[in-house]
Order: structure tokens, then sequence, then C-alpha cells
């Protein structure tokens, strides 16, 4: 057990980041702000629980003001007594009578919990002086489901499989540990923003390879489908054939477009496309998946909770996860969709609202504990100088973070 | 065309009715609050247009400040300009770039859209000084589908078939037209609140059927299964066998617990069961529909969009439509809906957020002019006082509403 540790108050800010010169740009989004909706918990310890929801600016205040509404539940919790029966706080937050009416486990409401439940985990493992992904992959696999709400899911996801997943993989653990000396590769977002040019894109790609990364992304979805094909081709030309291409069309293409667009894709042989219609529409990409095999999609950035992730894996078109611990109900409901991904044996490649500082450590537990292999995670730089401890890539592989909590602290 | 009113400044506000007795409980919701986010558009004429949308209190202040900034696309506008092509407004406040991010169409930046949109097609009505039913059932077709926004929906629904659906009904029209001097029937949904004792219900049930009414609603979903069966076989034996017994279980069910109960609840003849799990669940309604044949399903309350509502229907298993026009984007995507609804043949039988003010203005246009049956409207009469022209019902059934606009208007 950590020492006690007692949170005392509650306090919600919202930050937000101007990104500048078609930065962070996609085909929605075309002057995107970056923005946090902060739950700090301050206890009375010398130290406080720092957690995040992600938005794009506009409405951030009203997550922050949710936020306020919510901590009411952990206010006066001893973190390590609220953390040893979490889930049962989880669903008393989720399930919150009549502010649920606003979800339910969905939109403004379920960012407020993300930002919550986060700040919890991180007081956690700052109370035990641990990184995140340390204090998780030692603990056992009972206390690593007591943080979980499992409800709706029984049909697929019983609480006696949960602990049955981590404990077969507990077994095998020290497997997968050399992953602490060797990290991991991240995927470059950053070459192929929306807005910028096809000159700069090419300047981008080979940058990226001589940073080290053989992954890379490259936002489509444009109106004028030549710009994507041209633009996919582009990077595939200057990163070579080996080199790995996703493309993300954020949520652009009605389902024959998406058909027809994605079948043209195939010439440039992506890894991906992700999101490329409306996120909750499972039967369109049921369809799409089907006529497009072998492309792949990739889909969950906003997906915003375990039900709707259970459908989407239970349709067969998911074929990377791409669940967001700030976008779901924070790194609970993250672990709750993990455990179900890996029992349909799909990856889970996630999202970074966080830009990769909360999912570093998320990555390690999925990969060590629940045997979901660190395929690469997304990295975004943008923000890098506003953290207090950056994620760190060195020849394009994460390094392991040491310093306790979950990388969250701002400057 | 009408005259020229042009909207000169849009107002938010916050309105809340508490609830006396037990009144509204339902199993989730034991104390709730009825409120409104209300938009009123101020206009350069003696009118203005007021819109809702309807949460349990809580949080109602948040879809307020939303409303505040979706308002911007309609202000200066005149009412009959903007009518006219209102689809790419709709789209345009849907899609608002980094807003979107909080849902994307759900939760509360959505509940505001519903409130922005309601209250332009009230103003509008206002405009032609007509009640919204009829302003809607004398529109040419085209008319009716240039305010509806049809993205993501082209391989069921296209604007070519959307107009053909309301063009064919048109022809047919006069035929249905007499439902103006008939109304239409009410089911009584404050007969069996969660919270109301046995007794209580039975009185309710005698008075209902004086009332007129022949159709009734039981709140379940108790912890206790057998409480549940006990009232369900209660309303059943008071009501007689000639009544219409809905059951609704308000989501606490996970699947196998609905099963087992739907299963003994066929002892009592429902003719349907409402939101008996997670309202994002659609691949469990799936099952739960085939393993509890013959009772039928009514789903809707809470799904937020289109998108959501056409996979419900491409799946089979909802049975009766509840889509609710204070719940999705409006009167606008409750049309969309509609005609969705009518492709898949399935009947449309609203949850009445609005307590029906609206409503029973668009039970009659989706009678009228898209061809759906009015079966019943539901019926609860908590919050009439405070409207100025309350639905009325006479012998449990509904009257047609001769004022202009949707009947949204407070005292």
């Amino acid at each position: 057990m950590g020492k006690t540790v007692v949170i005392k108050r509650a306090i919600a800010s919202d930050v937000r980041f101007k990104l500048n010169d078609g930065a962070g740009s996609d085909a929605i989004h075309t002057t995107p702000i970056y923005a946090y909706a902060v739950c700090k918990l301050q206890t009375d310890q010398n130290m406080e629980g720092i957690g995040l929801a992600f938005t794009l600016g506009m409405g951030n205040n009203l997550v922050c003001q949710a936020i306020e509404h919510l901590t009411k539940h952990v206010e006066n919790r001893d973190i390590n007594e609220l953390m040893a029966n979490f889930g049962s706080t989880y669903k008393a937050m989720a399930e919150d009578p009549n502010y649920r009416w606003l979800g339910p486990h969905k939109g403004i409401v379920h960012l407020a919990l993300a930002s919550v439940v986060n700040a919890c985990f991180d007081l956690w493992a700052k109370s035990r002086g641990l990184p995140l992904w340390k204090l998780l992959i030692d603990l056992p696999a009972q206390d690593i489901v007591n943080t979980l709400d499992l409800s709706y899911l029984e049909e697929v996801l019983t609480r006696d499989e949960a602990v049955a997943i981590l404990s077969n993989n507990a077994i095998t653990k020290h497997e997968r540990t050399g992953i602490l000396n060797t990290g991991y590769p991240g995927y470059d977002t950053s070459v192929g923003w929306f807005n910028y040019t096809d000159e700069k894109i090419k300047i981008n790609v080979s940058k990226a390879i001589d940073a080290g990364f053989t992954a890379m992304k490259l936002k489509v979805g444009s109106k004028d489908i030549k710009r994507d094909i041209r633009r996919a081709k582009l990077v595939r030309e200057t990163a070579g054939d080996k080199a790995t291409i996703m493309l993300d069309a954020n949520q652009q293409w009605h389902l024959s477009k998406a058909i027809e667009i994605c079948n043209e894709l195939k010439a440039i042989n992506p890894y991906w496309v992700e999101e490329p219609t409306h996120p909750d529409d499972i039967a369109a990409h049921v369809t799409l998946a089907k006529e497009i095999a072998p492309i792949k999609l990739a889909l969950g950035e906003h997906v915003p909770n375990k039900i709707i992730f259970k459908n989407f894996l239970q349709s067969g078109c998911m074929s990377f996860n791409q669940v967001d611990a700030v976008r779901v109900g924070g790194i609970s409901e993250f672990i709750t969709i993990s455990l179900l991904s890996k029992k349909f044996g799909i990856p889970v490649v996630p999202h970074v609202g966080d830009m990769g500082q909360i999912h570093q450590h998320l990555v390690l537990f999925n990969h060590i504990s629940i045997g979901h292999k660190a395929l690469f995670l997304e990295h975004i730089p943008h923000l890098r100088q506003y953290f207090k401890y950056p994620a760190r890539i060195i020849d394009g592989r994460y390094q392991i973070p040491q310093q306790p909590g979950m990388s969250a602290d701002f400057v």
C-alpha cells in the first residue's frame, strides 16, 4: 500500500494552445487549437494529480465546468483507498443521476469524466513514487480489474475473463519486459497535415526518415479526390516502398465515396485508412471493410465509450483500435476497452489527444500485461515545450518515462 | 412566402421545474427535475421563436452556453430566407469546426443544436401565422427536404428518395386528413412512475381508463425482478385484457438479465419493452429482439442522431422508433429520421421530452405527409401549467393545436 494522500480540493482549468502554420489541420479542422480540460487534484501532501481531456478549443470551458461537477465523487478520499475499488467510483460518476442524461457516456460529460479519472490515476502513481506504467504492470490482476466498470459487457467479457486475461499474461510477462530496454517505435503524424503544401510534405517525409521513423501518416479527405491521390503517391514515392504509410480521412467520405477513393488508394499500399466516414456508423464501416479489402480500417478516435467499441469489435470492421484515454472515460475505460480488444484479437494503437504523454505509459501496460504487442504509437510534437516531462523519441522510438505519475504535468 | 422577419438577438435561458411525490421517477432518475435549455430568437417584429432541448436539470446551464455559441449561425437572418435552405445551416451548425469535437452529433452540443433548430421552426410557423403542423403539411416536398441534412445517409436515403416519399404521400394526403377532425390517441406514462406505490399505480390505472386512455406505461428496471413482475401484473389486472400496456426499463438490464426478465414479462402481454439495456448497444438489442420474440422493442429516447438511428433500423431490432425532437438535432433531424424510419417500415412513436407540446404537431405531419400512421403519442401532464398553450387531451385523445407556432411558449 502507498502512503495516505487525501484529495482536499479539485480545480478545473482551461488550457489552450494555438498552433502555427497549418500544424494540426485536417479535413474538418482547418484552424485547430489544441486544448486541455485539466483536472487538478490538490492533496494534503506535496503532490497533486493532473488529469487531461483533449478538445479542439471551442467549448473546452464547458468540459471544465462538467469536471467541477464530477469531482465531488473523489474529494476527501484517500487516493489508495479510492483506487482499491475505483470501478465503483467510476460507475458512480458515469451514472451520476440526471447528469447522465447529457450523454449518456458521451460528449462533454464523458470528456470531463476522462479528465477526473486520469487525475486519479496520475495521483495514484505519484503517491507510490512510480511512473504509471510501472504501477500498472506490477499490480495483481484483481487490483487492475477493481479499477474497471464492466457493466453491459457481460456477454463478451466477464470479470473472471478480464482477470484471466491479465493473470495469463502475467505468467509470460518476462518475455515482454525487454521493451523496457528497447522502447518501441513511434509513427510521425506531423509529416502531412491537411493544409501543408506538397513541397512541405515532401521535406517532412525526408526529415521523418532521417529522424528514424519508418511509419508516418497523411491527412486526406479533400473535396478534390485527385489532391488526396496525388499527395498519397508523393508520400509513397518520397518515403520508399518499405515505409509504413497511414491515411486519415477524418470522417469526410460517405460510404460510396469511401469505397471509390479507398480502392484508388490501394495503389500506394496504405497500412490503414483511418476514420473514412462518420464515426458512429458501424454498418457503413462493415460494408466498407468488405469492399476495400485488403485495406484495413483504423477506428476509434471519436468513439466515446466501451459499449460502442464492443459493437465495433463484434462487427468485425475494425482492424486497429484507436481508443484514446482523453476521449473515453479515462485510463479506467481505456484498460476496459483494451481488454475487450484483446478478447477480439484486435490490436490497440491509441489516438493521442494527449500528444502521447499518457499513452506512452498505457502502451507499455498493454504490451506487458495484456499482451497487446506495441506496434507503434502516434507521435505529435507540437506541444512538447509545454509539458514538464515531454515524451522522448530517439531514433524514432519512444523512450521509457521514469518520473512518477503519467507525464501530464505542465511546465 | 411569409413576411420578412429578421432574427435580431438570440437568448438562452435555463428553466427548471421541480416535480413532486415521485412524479417522473424511473429506475435511474429517482429524484428528477425536468428542465429546458430554451433558445429564444427575438426579431424585428412582434414575435419570437422559442426552441427547447430537454434535460433532467443538472448541466442544463451547459446546454444553454452551447446554444449561445451556435446561434451566431442564425442571427441577422430573415426566417423565411433561412428556412428556404435550412439544411445547409443545419449542417453548418452540426459541423461547426472544432466545436464538433465535443460530440460529434451527440451530448450537450447536439442538445443545444436541437434547441436552436426548434426555435427556427417555431419562428418560421409564427411568421406565417400557422401552427407548425399546418405549415409543414402544406409545404411542397422539395421545401421540406431543403430543411434537412441527409449527409452520411446516401446508401439508404438519397435526396430523391426523400422527395419521392413525401410526393407520393402528398397524392393520398386527403385520405389521412380526417385526423384533423378526430385527433389521435395519447398514452398515459404517468400511471406508473418508478417510485409510486403499488396502491397509487392501481388508482392511477383506473383514473387513466376513466379519462379515456386505452394505453399506458409502467416503469420497471428494479433491482428486484419480483417487484417488476408484480407491478406489471397489477397493471394488467387493473387495466384489463384489452388495454395496451408498455413497460420501460430505462436501460437497467444487461443482456442476459434482459432476456430472462422479458421472457417472464410475456405473461402480461406487453405491447413493447422500452430501453431494456444500454442505448448505444445495437448488437445486444439485436440478440435480445430475437430471444424475446414476439415481444417488441421500443428504442430511441437516448439515441442522439440520424446515423445511429440508421444503424438501429438497418439492424432490424427496433420495432418502434422513439426519436425525440428535443434530443436529436431538432425538428430537422426528427423529420430526417422519420423519413428513414418510413423507408425501413418502422413506426415512429416519439418520446416526449417536450411533454408532447412540439410532438403533437410532428405526429400530424408524420401521419399526413409521410404516411406514418399516428398510433398514439406519449402524454405526460406534469408541466402543463407552465405552457401557454398546453396540449389538450379529451377522452384520451390529443386535440389539434390551432395557435401559430409549435406550442413551446411558456406562460
